[in-house]
């Protein structure tokens, strides 16, 4: 990969409302530090529900994190949320490293791979879920046994497409789904997941957070580390 | 719009493994209908649970519609799902109309929109979470107040996104937003959301509704259409 110079005077001024163990924050760090991004940090505390008030909703009604902030050279400001659609602007506004491949079909296949996470496992583990099924439930144990099954049924369908259709292994390029599987699989651990099921994720997990895009974006190398 | 002519013998055959009422597969008919792709198309009875069957596991382990299987004139064959990649691909493959403007803040917005959907309403009141919270209640009334929580939850948020920011009105363009949100209006319906509460919401899905490639798309207008 050939060391790209921005000019960080072209950027736009970026400003991340992130939590430091929200998985779809997360994602987005990394593309940012992948990509050599400089951007301001704000911490939405969620479990103090920063992220309900009434300043945050004017930007984000759907109140979660993150969202970015974009303010442009001639003073306008837009607000984007859903990982996915920030990680593709930023893919758009720094092109180098992409986060696709330039092949359709392997880069339909990337993103099938990262919605699999996106849509099919994290909405059904995230905290207000969790929250809600303790309430229905009046039982912690249905709460942790909801997130383990939905992230082990999850995991254990993207280890077998992996294993039966393995990425191209180009110059171990890091896709929107390598961005999407770091946090996921800290879920799966936090939840008690049984980690062999999943050995091909576990090497790529293994293999991502050596790199220094992946550390940058650790939960525990943001500013709110360990804040409740 | 001006009329496109499609050179069938360039693209690859195309066949949708779907199911009529599945929202999922309905956003990808709207795209296969608006960009005029000829495709065939297999029904996937999810209450006989065929997604569950080993035949459809092999190129579906997350054993959800819709799938898109690619053959091409070399005699290679793809297989994609998750519904964005899917329409992302066909995007590609045949880019007029467009899903997404060429503005890369709007698109994200866009992507943003139908990410709201993808990804925030529709994996928590798809059939097997209703089935499972259901199972866990053992209260059928549970099961229709959480569906229409998480609908009623989300249409509001995209209420106010497009209350205070309209999607620009370019020709009346069909996004891949709109693509999802017709398909999430008819299980608001479905689950007796207060539709009073997003009246710009129900708009767009009027006008949506009466265009060609939605009424194409729509589940009575499918194969196995009202089969169970």
């Amino acid at each position: 990969m050939s060391e790209q110079v921005l000019d960080q005077a072209q950027l736009p001024k970026l400003t991340l409302y992130s939590y430091w163990r929200s998985s779809s924050a997360w994602r987005v760090r990394v593309v940012l530090a992948l990509k050599k991004i400089p951007y301001d940090y704000i911490a939405v505390p969620l479990l103090q529900k920063k992220q309900q008030s009434e300043e945050y909703k004017q930007f984000n009604p759907m109140q979660q994190v993150p969202s970015l902030k974009i303010e442009t050279a001639d003073g306008q400001v837009h607000y984007i949320s859903q990982s996915l659609a920030i990680m593709d602007y930023l893919d758009t506004l720094v092109p180098t490293p992409a986060l696709y491949s330039k092949d359709p079909l392997i880069k339909a296949y990337e993103q099938e791979l990262a919605l699999d996470i996106v849509s099919g496992i994290q909405p059904l583990q995230n905290l207000n879920i969790l929250l809600h099924i303790k309430t229905l439930t009046n039982d912690e144990q249905q709460k942790l046994d909801w997130a383990k099954k939905y992230i082990t049924q999850g995991l254990v369908a993207l280890e077998q497409k992996l294993t039966q259709k393995p990425l191209p292994d180009d110059n171990k390029a890091i896709s929107a789904f390598h961005c999407c599987l770091v946090p996921q699989i800290y879920n799966a651990k936090r939840f008690n997941c049984d980690l062999s099921l999943f050995p091909t994720l576990i090497a790529l997990d293994k293999y991502c957070t050596s790199l220094e895009a992946f550390i940058a974006a650790d939960p525990e190398q943001q500013p709110d580390a360990n804040q409740l």
